[in-house]
């Protein structure tokens, strides 16, 4: 007889390949081909792993961070990805988004399900100095994407330098040394023209 | 001025992009669309999260697991992926997934190479509980993939219940609850005729 918590834990790890199959606005480096949300939040970890030492604070839990960025967009199963410089639709913390999480989390035994709502909720607030780095890592991958692909998602209508600037300025709240130079690939984007200044 | 071991890790980010175009045998669940290496490898770390409690060895580290599956696949960039069941060609250990190693890996600070060089020499090496651990993980999530696909690759010629059983036994080093689950799923799909006992 399997063990009804099990049962629970594969059926979450079934829902959960859904996250496959939502596209993101951003394109793969010198691509024209969507990234999905899976791959994203593997990219992610991984660059958690890898730029670890420049996190601002050293005492952070690798390991949360991790678990953060491999779960942060899976609420978009049911919400959707929302773009970033979407005017018309908030990104963060909408209700859909709420639902969402109690929704897919859910099919969890219990305690997995509260401990990993409990770490997507800590990731939206970004408040605690894991959420702060793993946002960083959220905010930068897209930037390297968008450098390398001409603009990229710059190109879209109502995108311009301070937009970007305001939202990427997130990196500096969990990195310094990240933030440094992801102003100077902002910066160069305006001078390559591939970034509009107004 | 970016230091050189940012702009390393940096170009060891964009690189493993190429992962997400790496792709494998098998299908997502219920789908006629092959997974590609980085959606595998983000499964694998949220299966070895919700799985964790099922591994036999309770003192193992889940972040050098997670680690480990995270970049198990980096090799493929060069190596190419080799199917399970493949009579033909060796799928570990080869010279080139470990020439792939190295050239991928020291694209990364010195340091930074030699460790994830090693980890993922520990993962292929299936000794330590750690490995065990991630190795069981990479065995199941296809067969829960297979059993929702009718059978799935059980159907590529050549395959059949012997060689399943035996390449899935690798799960039962690293837990013998999901051990248990995946023999009753095997022989479940000799009862459906989605797998030929001979």
């Amino acid at each position: 007889m399997t063990p009804i918590k099990l049962l629970r834990q594969i059926d979450f790890i079934k829902e959960i390949d859904k996250l496959k199959y939502i596209q993101r606005k951003t394109k793969l480096f010198n691509s024209d081909r969507c990234e999905n949300d899976a791959e994203h939040s593997w990219h992610l970890a991984l660059m958690a792993i890898v730029l670890f030492e420049h996190a601002d604070d050293q005492s952070i839990d690798l390991l949360k961070v991790i678990k953060m960025v491999l779960i942060h967009d899976i609420v978009e199963i049911d919400a959707g990805d929302t773009f970033i410089y979407d005017t018309q639709k908030a990104h963060d913390n909408t209700e859909a988004e709420r639902l969402a999480a109690n929704r897919i989390f859910s099919i969890l035994p219990e305690q997995q399900a509260e401990e990993l709502i409990a770490i997507w909720e800590e990731f939206e607030a970004g408040v605690s100095a894991e959420a702060q780095f793993a946002k960083a890592m959220d905010r930068l991958e897209p930037l390297l994407q968008n450098s390398s692909n001409n603009g990229g998602t710059w190109n879209e209508p109502g995108v311009n330098y301070n937009k970007v600037f305001a939202k990427k300025s997130v990196i500096k709240k969990g990195s310094s040394v990240l933030w440094e130079y992801a102003e100077n690939l902002i910066d160069e984007g305006v001078k390559k023209g591939i970034l509009k200044k107004e």
